[in-house]
């Protein structure tokens, strides 16, 4: 029932040996709890934080019947008792820090606490008196960031202990080949979430059978270093078959937000992405998902879907990511060839424009889309294929009158007589700041 | 930061006042709490248990700044040094018992803990102490069970609770018109999950046009009654606007288990089971959903709805429950005149005499049809509409060869040249024992 902890001792104001010693004491006094043994005190430079004096650290052993929430309240108490005020800054000075390292084998990933500690490894402040006390780091289990789960029940088993802690967990569902739009609803996530999943699947589904699924890039390793480094905790990467299995059948169905436009151009396109969607929201169970609102029909589509089944997720809609020219990000981009590349910007260049004059007090919707046309006219590499102006929101057509809020969005292709014609997709909101 | 709490104190084993004391000594000694006040102690009989000596019982008022995790583990810590040993039998005796009544105006509701506790107001053990401190107990609150809800983000948030605190929750789909197959679901339920949620809907999806949605029988106050009899946590009971909102569009479409049989009868009537169970699924994200075998080819289509989209929830298809004379339980036998109620057993004499002839060895799948078509047609009050034989599972039409083990499925209509024919469905699987 006993099982061995270590906690990691830390203070840097007051006296702070003494009070870690008492804090130690008091520990000791707790029913179920008893210490084992402490390592040796060193002085250690902070780490983060304003600037503040340095810290003596320590490990503690115990041995403890406690629950380990038990453990950690006990602990949070104490640090109390010795002076120290929640809501300090992060990472800021203190009285008294008791960190629970490790509880016996125990993995522990709840909103409150992360056991073994996740900065374990980093610091050689808590390493060193470990390996005082016969802990060899090296020997512990050594969590990989992000952990890649390609099983759908081992995904949904990492988001069921994420629900059992209370976090607030972030969906970043991808095709992959990742840019810095999806680092964006990565920090945006983060900024959000206790944890942040982000999901790599080329979706069948929403593919039509002349369109580039088997050409759509695949970058995995690279995937997974820009995960590591915007602190993504999981990353699903499932088999077509393990998300399709043999019968599948359960396709959902989509309405009027799917209609026109890219509903138009590519049919079951927003049946296949609100199907995948609704699948890994009914795995992962998340608090929120982060969507790009380039692909703004994409997330009316699955706001519609997401109320009509009545999962309880917020859509997080994050502002599009540009190049310094204004090229809206895509994994897409990579296909252009360098002249399209260059003539690309023009989409934005055309939405700004109308932004310019809807901002200037122009209120006729044909005016309005007149502008952005001028300035795609002028670039013969795009052809479009559509411009619209649409209600905000749910993207349903515009009413007659003057236009005071509106989307305003566009298609054209690149290399529209080669084999492979590259569709960009772009839009903008009239009447609000620019990128809100 | 530092909240009001009450302990219930008991003993019924060795010292038992020195034992209470010890324990309050103790608890008063755990950095962060206080202990304030404590009635007298009283010798009570015990509630529940094996036979066992009388207890001596209290309550405690405390001042806390532990978390009520951290309170509880405490609180278990001490039970253990008193000597009270993990896994005796429930309210079995003991040495010390330590329960926390209450935390401030906290509810907690995690598979450990329940605060207010949810036996306060049936114990004058503990009502009587709460009153000598000065605790009114009819002003606390008192959680209506089965706590009714409409309102969908209501009942999600109800269940993010539940997932919160741990618990295996359990979803009992209905369509109300409560009987004893319905009893018989929630107390399966109730054996497997620490919470219970019954929804009752008339889901409009899944009816025809030609069909008796509007005159489905609804017997609210009786369900709410059988409801609180088997002990439901929570019971949805939505309106139809709340469940499919202006627009709904997300239909869930279905396959193979969805053809023949009800199917062929009933068209969309499955895709209709299938979309109001995903929602249920979304909005309630249950650990497992049971329901009735009696409706086995919705079970099938609902496997491969659950297991398509990825749920990760277990589905338990539960026995059915008969009539003493052998007809199946269904909300529909109300409409049965006297005289169809006492043909409409036919069924199920149909169906065991097939098992009995497979039980005796025959494998011909005729044969057995045959035997159960032979029953039928000694019934006149019952137009025979389909009797098949299925795999076991997946209900996909058999191969042939001998019938080892199979699923005898059969569709009667009663009144049904009247202007409100009554169908009665029943399976039995042959190859397994009867109601396995």
């Amino acid at each position: 029932m006993a099982v061995i902890a270590y906690i990691g001792l830390g203070a840097n104001l007051g006296e702070r040996e003494a009070q870690i010693r008492a804090g130690l004491a008091a520990l000791g006094r707790v029913p179920g709890v008893r210490v084992l043994d402490v390592s040796s005190l060193r002085e250690t430079a902070p780490v983060g934080g304003p600037p503040q004096p340095p810290y003596l650290n320590g490990v503690a052993r115990l041995e403890t019947a406690l629950s380990a929430p038990a453990l950690l309240g006990v602990c949070q108490q104490l640090e109390r008792d010795a002076g120290r005020v929640a809501g300090g800054p992060r990472n800021g000075p203190r009285p008294l820090d008791l960190d629970l390292l490790l509880y016996g084998d125990e993995r522990i990933d709840t909103a409150d606490l992360i056991v073994p500690h996740p900065r374990l490894h980093e610091r050689p402040f808590v390493l060193e008196p470990l390996r005082e006390l016969g802990v060899e780091p090296a020997a512990l289990p050594r969590p990989a960031r992000p952990l890649v789960v390609a099983d759908p029940e081992e995904f949904a088993a990492l988001n069921t202990g994420w629900l059992h802690g209370r976090c607030r967990t972030g969906l970043v569902p991808t095709m992959g080949a990742l840019h810095e739009g999806h680092a964006s609803l990565l920090r945006i996530a983060r900024q959000t979430c206790d944890r942040v999943a982000a999901t790599i699947f080329v979706n069948p589904l929403q593919f039509g059978p002349k369109e580039d699924f088997a050409r759509y890039p695949r970058t995995l390793e690279r995937d997974l270093a820009l995960l590591a480094r915007e602190g993504a905790d999981a990353v699903f990467v499932p088999e077509t078959s393990a998300m399709y299995p043999g019968g599948f059948v359960s396709r959902i169905a989509v309405g009027r937000e799917a209609e026109g436009m890219e509903g138009a151009a590519r049919p079951d396109h927003f049946s296949g992405v609100a199907t995948v969607v609704a699948k890994l929201f009914a795995l992962a169970r998340p608090t929120h998902a982060f969507f790009g609102r380039k692909d703004a029909q994409q997330v009316a589509v699955l706001r519609r879907m997401t109320r009509d089944l009545g999962f309880p997720i917020g859509l997080v809609e994050c502002p599009t990511v540009r190049e310094a020219d204004g090229l809206a990000l895509s994994s897409r981009n990579v296909y252009l060839s360098p002249e399209d590349r260059r003539a690309a910007p023009v989409l934005y260049r055309a939405l700004r424009a109308a932004h310019a004059a809807h901002a200037a007090g122009e209120r006729r919707a044909e005016a309005l889309l007149a502008v952005a046309r001028g300035h795609l006219a002028q670039e013969p590499r795009a052809r479009l294929e559509y411009l619209e102006l649409r209600r905000e929101g749910d993207l349903a057509p515009l009413a007659p009158g003057p236009v005071t809020f509106a989307r305003l969005l566009v298609v054209a292709r690149f290399a529209a007589d080669g084999p492979h014609p590259v569709r960009l997709l772009d839009n903008l909101s009239l009447g609000a700041p620019l990128d809100a």
